[in-house]
């Protein structure tokens, strides 16, 4: 197989994060958490992120779903993008779980703003309408944007003014850091709780939830046990983290995955049947294309169309993306198009 | 930490297990089970198991709780032992994420039989009630004891005139196995769906849901993802299963652990103070203690009491405990029953 | 109070419910059902619609969860429009108490289509997706429009097409009839389950759920019950109904309430400041109003106000608005719009 | 048909409830409780029981699965009685519909004691189990039996001291009311949240949910709602209690209930083959009859076996049992018990 540029989770793991795997392994530990390791890397991940609490759970919508449990009864609503993956890749999990609705947005590049949230306000106090009581955003989004810390503000002050909780996926958070060059602390500080991916940035499978608001700790292990995201032997995905928390691995991969996107983007600029979609602020480009090239591209490279009546695709670079594999896909485009279009 | 006796799961991993997890770790490969090892493991449990199709999740509760998905509308009720891991150890997972009543019974070795089961079957038929739909058993037990394959056959036999669907949680399976010298096929026979533990086993957080009735396969995938338990990069999963089947680890495994659990039986057995509960079975020994026992001992092996009341202790061997941690447990045991008793 | 506008269930209950109500308060009967004016009603109802079965519940989100509870895993989805009842006015309550997901769709009048649902489709197969499984719409709509019988046919063709299942939300079902001059079986040819509303039409607190699917009734007796719908004295909401089909009140109520909108809708035609929204096909009217004249008038008269910032309002008939009431309501539009427009 | 036996909501409804639905059925009222009836009779009850606010539902179960949804996030577990109605007669609605697990507790009586509920307490803290934090009593319970109010009080005192909440069914709290001679304030003095039955006392379909505290109302309109016990012409269940409120109806019915009770008590004690069970503390007496007497009179009385294997029949009087009833019954038995036993 080519290096894929279908998802970042078509990338294996970072040596580090399978090395920290082996260097756990020695002797026995309690389970669920109860062992050195968890207990260092979950002090380390609350102080990068200036956190109440952190747990460690086995996937993305896991974390997502353990994170809003702690802010929503089943009558209160979770607004939120049209495109979030909470709405369109959990197979309704947050509907089913929770019992609460979802309140969906159209947005123009995956990121909410005030006044859009502020669209769905509208049944406030109604006891015939779901609550809106959480706000759920996605940093990076799923369109490769970025909120800058100043609509993170805007944000969090929003929320707070209108009594509304803020939730952060943070499946791709490590790139939205990378491509703003802030801290992990910065980018959670409106948020009450949320989601750090380690899985795309390089672990086998692990994720943190991260607790800022720490009122809500307490519901934390029970609900992630009901929610069956409660590993046995925790040290082993406390040991993911510590790989990635290594020498600030998490960072190097998400900045090196990000300048292959950028280099990924600005090879296609000039190319003919190819139409960028939304700035490349993470380890994505979308680009709508000339629809004779999909089908010859995709069978040697693999992505996925992304919005099949627009003929968008989306093309995405991971921590061992190399440059030569960003160059032989420009290739490989170039070449179809000057044949096709 | 000397060798745990508080759980299989104080132990880390097999060295296979890491072993293929390294060698999993090349290249690329598509997400979600879509890659060459997770068809291929996939295959080689189908074909020990004689299943019509396997899938990996993260942990018990998890595969408990998919597997159970796949036999029961929320009007629906499991019928199980009061000791059952479903019923004591799930937080109420089951209820939560199936809507479905647990119909306990109490067992005097954490076995249902056909007479057991019988008690619960009063409602059918009452829109009152709970519908008794499926039954679950765990192979090993809780309790350290195995169904022999004609009990098995007794209640598969039950549940067929009964209409109702047998699940079978087996994140104990191998212990089974070890002890009735049979093969994994002759444990499933009986079951419309089970679990095969992985992470008891020596695996890092690997579990697979096995489904035996071809009828049931079509719901899987959603009801995996939208359970949480689809992995993202699964070859990582399978690969952990990869190696616990090579050269049958598995069984070596458990046969080992087994072992060890018989001879810490043996030793104990003339100890002042020392009364030994439930046949051994599998990989765990349960005694009542002297209760002036209990806490010098409970300080050094960190063992669970399971009965307080009682004063029932739970000691539990691994694939890695050694003749030596045996002999040095009841070297203490015996040392702490001189001076006390 | 004047005549409200406001909601069809801000009417009473009409004389012959409350007659029935008192006719069937003769001794005793058996409970949920068990009795003879549940089964002779029940047994109309099924001669009526051509259905396999007939059911009594206490409201109309009641007779929608219930009724899609026959239809759905949680992993399945419901296609059904943005407008529809069971999206904007039930809590979220199909999304807590079926775990399912809604994919709503904008509509331009409050009816699918089958290119509108087929816009829906596009995840069949992914178990990343809820799985669209059953399609919703509501005759008459919550828009005041109604599907003809060839649109219903059209629907009816494509889902049995695209192996979707077709629930009716018939809290209208009533009026649909009376506007469309079509019987209730011709109403229901196309469903699998659909409802049929008592309330609004002149019960005290009645709705029946109508299986016309013969392989779904199994389930009803435990979803009602399970899913809180379940009356004890069952003789009494079987009362309801039978006051409403003796000699088709249900039919005559509806026409009523038609025929005063209409008249109200005519009156409104030539009115300065109010833009009559969808046609007129049941009892609603649907009007973008002069923002000046909006408050003046909901002092008196207690519309609601649809759409605020396109300044919608709803006026509703019901089958004991008089022809004075709604003379009346125009007399006051009238002279509002003098004075202010 | 002769009286029935066989419950208490065979029974029709007192003409008072009728009388006061047609008195009600004046013109029109906002739905959901805007209107004057179901103020005054919400305030009604709140000055019964010194409650913080009091809203009508459909049904006995709604009106647990409502109520306890104020308690509960689905981690949490209710303590009950085996023979609780929650546990034995709600089909699983409060395992599909809160998410909690039920506690349940053998008792002699269907009575809880401080001391049984403690046998529960263990797991508390434990994020494997289920969180103890409600305690649900039935008050009269199912087995026809009072707490009297000293009981309550240590119980409440229990439950404040381990922070538990105390729920109290009180589908046939008036029943207890009348036998204890007490007001319904001091039966609600130590819940946070009760029912109180109308349908058993006279009612068509009504009950209410009494939240004594007043943290605890602001989520009862979107559970009720979430949860389809919101009705929309809400006077008609307000008129209901109307009814019974007027002159203490409910009470009256409920004195008479119990008299008849005591009457059928005092005629079976001298039968042969006939054995009370359960002090006969509201409306229903306990018997288990010889084998040979069942056939015969149920045929003719359609009362319930309660317990098949002890032979124990269930027989229950209503608001309109007669003297005369009672002694047809009574005469019914002697004949059968002379010629049979």
């Amino acid at each position: 197989m080519t290096k894929s540029f279908g998802s970042d989770n078509h990338a294996g793991a970072h040596e580090a994060v399978l090395r920290m795997l082996a260097a756990t392994n020695v002797g026995d530990a309690h389970g669920y958490g109860d062992d050195p390791w968890t207990k260092q890397v979950s002090q380390d991940l609350c102080a990068q992120f200036g956190a109440a609490d952190a747990y460690f759970v086995f996937n993305g919508t896991g974390a997502n779903v353990v994170g809003l449990s702690l802010l929503l009864h089943p009558y209160e609503a979770v607004i939120c993008a049209e495109s979030a993956h909470l709405n369109t890749d959990e197979c309704g999990a947050p509907e089913r779980l929770l019992g609460s609705k979802l309140l969906t947005v159209a947005t123009p590049d995956g990121k909410l703003t005030p006044d859009l949230v502020a669209t769905r306000l509208a049944g406030l106090g109604d006891e015939h309408r779901a609550q809106p009581r959480a706000v759920c955003i996605t940093q990076a989004t799923e369109l490769g944007t970025c909120y800058s810390l100043a609509e993170l503000a805007a944000l969090g002050e929003f929320c707070r003014t209108h009594d509304l909780r803020l939730y952060l996926d943070g499946a791709r958070l490590a790139n939205a850091a990378a491509y703003l060059g802030c801290s992990l602390a910065d980018l959670a500080a409106q948020a009450d709780v949320l989601s750090f991916g380690g899985t795309k940035n390089g672990a086998v499978a692990a994720e943190a939830v991260i607790v800022m608001n720490p009122d809500l700790t307490g519901a934390v292990p029970f609900q992630r046990k009901q929610l069956l995201q409660l590993g046995s032997k925790m040290r082993f995905l406390a040991a993911q983290f510590a790989g990635l928390l290594e020498n600030d691995t998490w960072l190097a991969n998400a900045t090196h995955a990000n300048l292959m996107a950028q280099r990924l983007s600005a090879g296609l600029r000039d190319v003919a049947g190819v139409t960028q979609r939304y700035p490349v602020e993470s380890n994505a480009v979308f680009a709508a294309l000339d629809p004779r090239l999909i089908e010859p591209l995709q069978r040697e490279w693999g992505f996925y169309v992304w919005d099949e009546p627009q003929n968008v695709v989306r093309l995405m670079t991971a921590f061992d993306t190399t440059a030569a594999d960003v160059d032989a896909l420009l290739a490989s485009v170039r070449e179809v198009a000057l044949s096709r279009v």
